[in-house]
């Protein structure tokens, strides 16, 4: 087998292994047994756990790159929608990564610049994508850019612990999780939008309902 | 030294230690000896660090309890800046709190509940406060009610990440931090409310200098 292939695997195995335990209850040889291989192979490939978890949050990156810079091509409130909604499931993936994200940083300043850089990258894309609107009549921006950055801000903060917060009472994040997670940023938006409230939720359900239902990967979801 | 005396100290000395290093690196033995007595004394008290995280998450919502829940008697924007800014001072107080909160609710049912348990109760307060302002020709609430409950739901998913959200900056967290908190909290509210923003800033601008300036605890800082 490829080395490009072996990596894809352990990834994969890591990535499930954390999303289940955590990072802290997973050592190298479990991802290493998990996937089938020598715990000396698997240190052929990623030197240790925090090697591991950096490799994850890249190909997560990656994952970004392919297509999101885009999204101000498409200045529509559907497309508003599946961009959420693709942040949702990009964070239900990487589960683990969100859940322990103020550990992972605090101890890893390499990741904690790579990932402020992706997410300043991030917010200057939402906010172009917002600007588009607003020249397309679909949205009235604040006259102050630092506000319009606040409602950025926010929308980020909100989906990206949307998922933890429904965990934290307990529940299974299905696609109904998701579409509320879009509600709640819809709801800080709602203010700003130009089109009628209804069409919006409307519009919105449809296009999450198709997209959401696809994402719930089993085997993924809060711990009861 | 009394019982309750010796328990307090350890709560202050766990809570020091977690807040610096995080509850995984913390042990118990550690606890005891930052605190100047044996592991058997501690145990005495607490029987494990789950039971130490227990008793310091009971601490946060005692504290919470002496005063909060007056709060919509006295329905003015500058309150609401105080209100906002007392949180902020909480989680910074209880900070490695929430900064493990999903992983700390994951692996114990009995804290989930408890933990939920309260945060609705603090989310019916802030409504209810929200209703106050109403009443009093400050606020213009959304005619849904599950709208409200979604904005109250934002204001508490950014109170309770900001200093998370500071911390993968890695800036260190001050008096202008808990300010910008507010601020980003106050985006949110904005459209709802009735005053001159500008007034709502200066105002809370004034309560907040006095509220957070007296709150950065030297030593409670991110890691940079």
């Amino acid at each position: 087998m490829g080395t490009r292939n072996t990596q894809a695997r352990i990834l994969q195995a890591a990535l499930e292994l954390f999303n289940e335990y955590g990072t802290a209850a997973v050592s190298a040889s479990r991802v290493a047994e998990h996937c089938g291989i020598s715990k000396g192979n698997l240190q052929y490939h990623f030197h240790n756990k925090r090697d591991l978890v950096f490799a994850l949050f890249q190909q997560a990156v990656d994952e970004m790159d392919a297509g999101w810079y885009r999204d101000h091509l498409v200045p529509t409130l559907e497309h508003m929608a599946a961009m959420f909604v693709r942040q949702l499931k990009l964070i239900l993936k990487y589960r683990f990564f969100y859940r322990e994200l103020p550990d992972l940083l605090r101890h890893d300043p390499h990741l904690r610049r790579r990932f402020a850089r992706n997410r300043e990258r991030r917010l200057c894309e939402v906010e172009r994508f917002m600007q588009a609107l607003a020249s397309h009549g679909l949205m009235r921006l604040p006259p102050d850019a630092r506000r319009l950055r606040s409602i950025v801000d926010v929308t980020w903060i909100v989906s990206e612990n949307w998922l933890n917060y429904t965990e934290y009472h307990g529940r299974e994040v299905t696609a109904t999780t998701i579409l509320e997670g879009y509600y709640e940023i819809l709801e800080v938006l709602r203010p700003y939008l130009c089109a009628d409230p209804r069409q919006i939720t409307q519009q919105s359900y449809r296009t999450i309902e198709r997209l959401a239902s696809q994402t719930v990967a089993p085997g993924i979801r809060a711990a009861v």
